[in-house]
């Protein structure tokens, strides 16, 4: 709910630029490694990234695919194996599917969703669509949408 | 599981080309057009195309929007009222998203999911993703795949 967007975000909120949109496929914890190998096999995906999970709670635990990209047709699409923490975009393997957008301005994007009756907040979070501050927005007919800055321009562009 | 498949469509699978992906949102009907709205509101959407349902059962109804297809930044999405009858790819809004691929090969396309370890049929079906003939591909980790061919090469390409 809180957006902590600043002051004046209202105005340059009716000018939000996206210059990215990326479904995220969640799976069962860890099975996100076996879904890439399915989609290269079934679709003709091709692996482009991975980016295996930072924070292990154990050495007994399977390692956590915190996001792979793969190349579908002219589109992305990251598969993530599903955090059990508080940090999930989403709780449930279930629910499976959230868009990530990006943007330069974060605050601004969440204040024009919250606007338009979204519930909204700004967080840290990481991952591949949340490297560092990320938007998250609940839409009123249940979609997730995480908005973060672009992963090629994050750290070399003052927002 | 029929995947009506012709045989030496094997070897073809090996090579079948997607041309385009894209997301199919379902929610619960008929809020699709309060959606549609909302992505214009929130995200900037824009509405490139609509279709409403050709078949309402009664008067009473409100009419159903079978699909309308918006543009957010690169790419597009379809948002859809959740039908209640036993076409519908998935079966209930909170499952929300669908993948739509697009190839001019469904029966290989299929067949090459299906061995890699899908469920897999192809039927006839109506709507923005399967205007025809249509796979439905669901992977082993709860993700529904409709593929079809491109809407706009429908009718006169010879698959």
């Amino acid at each position: 709910m809180a957006t902590e967007a600043t002051n004046g975000a209202a105005a340059a909120a009716q000018s939000v630029m996206f210059t990215g949109l990326k479904p995220q496929v969640f799976v069962e914890a860890s099975k996100a490694n076996d879904a890439v190998a399915f989609y290269k096999a079934a679709f003709g995906a091709e692996e482009v990234n991975r980016v295996s999970h930072p924070k292990r709670k154990s050495d007994q635990e399977l390692p956590l695919l915190l996001s792979a990209e793969i190349k579908l047709g002219s589109l992305m699409i990251l598969v993530s194996d599903l955090p059990d923490d508080s940090t999930a975009p989403i709780k449930t393997a279930s629910t499976g599917l959230v868009f990530c957008l990006e943007t330069e301005d974060i605050e601004a994007a969440v204040e024009k969703a919250v606007n338009a009756g979204a519930d909204g907040e700004v967080t840290e979070g990481e991952g591949a669509c949340s490297g560092g501050r990320v938007g998250k927005v609940k839409d009123p007919y249940g979609m997730v949408w995480l908005i973060c800055t672009p992963a090629k321009k994050r750290g070399d562009v003052a927002a």
